[in-house]
């Protein structure tokens, strides 16, 4: 079958790989629908250090069970499913308490030598914890919505979460790609009276507004703190939702948090310490995030994507084929695409 | 009258300073009955830069109001008030959310040119909303206890809420101070099933054990990670009250924290990043915390210590007069006491 493999920054290729097949009796093997390039696959994308055994790729995906291992229970050949990006057993203690990310049998699709899911199909391991079956079809017009529940939408409602985003709060969102403009769903669905975007490009902008965005904010850095102050009565905003990762962008989102505000960080962090442990610490904001328990979240997400109420899938502007994944990969990096869906059939 | 005034690192005198009075109509004057010397108080004691015009210290005290301004509704002469370390208005939006160390009016004794409380007398603004009035006299038995809600109890209990401890979960407190020990206190005053306390200094170590700790670890950085990890089937713990405020301790409280757990941190912080970005973020740890609202806890926490089901005065291990302030400061600074108590009469 074909498949995405990383060799180095810049360099993607979709190669023949072997068929997958089940190694252990609770996975399941699971033909791709639709996958997705994400935000973070560009950080090794411009980074990656050359290898030759390359990693494999991809960790969103809708996907049909081709077939189960002998201990799998809860889903069976055929179903339409929601792939999570990470892998979780369903059973630990981690599980139990809906932080799937920190199962004890965590792995991440395309991550560490785990398969990926830029590709025709993948091994499931704990297939039971990890799949979410769906009432759907898998030509099912709400697919590009369906496939944003394996990362991007669920990452944007735990920056929401964590954030604290509760009716009438006023809350702003760092960051205008994918997982920031699903963090802008994520806090009009929990009600937030004032929610201001920060970013640049008109495109992600215009589609912030239309999921509810009320305010834009395109300055960086310091004047970017202040229109947040002059936007919110000089105090900042309750809940921050920090969708980038790069230092200037955590300090942002502390110094526009009000005090006794929240940071809800999603962005995968490219530094060692976290900025403005003064400002954080004399206006007692509280900084939580990490990989969002996607899994755990889709029970409470789903209702509303099939009813209608939420389109997370609007974040896709474009479907490609496999063969033109890489070229995909360079339309993302380039902001060209704010993001990429993925049909390998 | 005399005060306590701070000229630089390791020079502190007392000195004769004109009797305070009423400047505006919402001040009082507050005879002080005792007052302590802080942790906080001893980061100056070893750093600050020579000054001609000095600092008056101390920012917890009990007190006696001898006199109000026209404005004053909530405190009158001969009441027994907690003089809380900070200012505030008690009407601001921040004030009615329960965080008074963001009042819009916030200002700290002893600091930025306050009058501190290791005096005789100060001036007290925003009198009612700055200062509790207490049902007991001058000389009751429990002022220690008393006392410590200005302060050093109201900031464990803070480090405990922030970090979420609730009955049945384990927690660890990085630091043997006073500040940790009222931790301890408030840890299991909130149900905590373990408290792991991270110290080595006996005497307070032992303080910690009479106060609910049920595990102590001496060691220190990986070390002490591996050691509470043992503690806790591997995993560390869900609540970290962070005591102490360097880099160390805070990168420790981070490592220990179970995933999905939480970092309360009341030490001051003496670093401009939070360590550890990689590790909290993987783990989805929360870190929040900050300068205490101690006014608004002492509703919570009064009736304890009117009760005597916590006993956080014992911290106090030396009781000393006005003149003998420079050799509590020393005292302290050397560990040879763990909290000093000031009776200015």
């Amino acid at each position: 079958m074909r498949a995405t493999v990383m060799y180095g920054a810049g360099d993607v290729r979709i190669k023949n790989v072997p068929d997958p097949s089940i190694i252990e009796p609770t996975d399941a093997i699971m033909r791709v629908v639709r996958a997705s390039i994400c935000g973070s696959d560009l950080w090794p994308y411009t980074s990656m250090e050359p290898s030759e055994s390359g990693q494999s790729m991809g960790h969103e995906a809708i996907g049909v069970v081709e077939e189960v291992g002998a201990h799998v229970r809860t889903v069976e050949r055929g179903d339409v499913v929601v792939m999570p990006f990470a892998i979780s057993d369903g059973t630990c203690e981690f599980c139990h308490e809906g932080l799937q990310t920190a199962c004890v049998h965590v792995g991440f699709f395309g991550n560490n030598g785990t398969n990926g899911a830029q590709a025709e199909a993948l091994r499931i391991p704990y297939a039971d914890g990890t799949l979410y079956p769906l009432p759907v079809g898998d030509d099912d017009a709400l697919l590009p919505s369906l496939l944003s529940l394996s990362d991007v939408m669920g990452t944007g409602h735990h920056a929401a979460v964590v954030a604290k985003v509760a009716p009438g709060k006023r809350v702003a969102v760092v960051g205008d790609g994918a997982v920031g403009l699903c963090g802008v769903i994520a806090a009009k669905r929990l009600g937030a009276e004032q929610i201001i975007i920060l970013g640049r490009h008109p495109d992600r902008i215009a589609l912030a507004r239309e999921f509810g965005a009320t305010d834009v904010v395109s300055e960086r850095g310091p004047e970017a703190i202040e229109r947040v102050k002059e936007l919110t009565g000089g105090h900042g905003v309750h809940s921050v939702l920090e969708c980038v990762g790069l230092d200037q962008a955590v300090e942002t989102a502390i110094e526009i948090a009000r005090p006794g505000g929240a940071v809800g960080r999603v962005g995968v962090p490219q530094h060692e310490a976290i900025p403005g442990a003064e400002p954080s610490f004399y206006n007692n904001i509280t900084i939580g995030g990490g990989p969002a328990p996607v899994r755990g979240y889709i029970d409470d997400l789903l209702p509303d994507v099939l009813e209608g109420r939420i389109d997370p899938g609007r974040v896709f502007d474009r479907v490609i084929g496999l063969d033109e994944v890489p070229d995909g990969y360079r339309a993302m990096n380039e902001r060209e695409a704010i993001k990429v869906m993925v049909n390998p059939s």
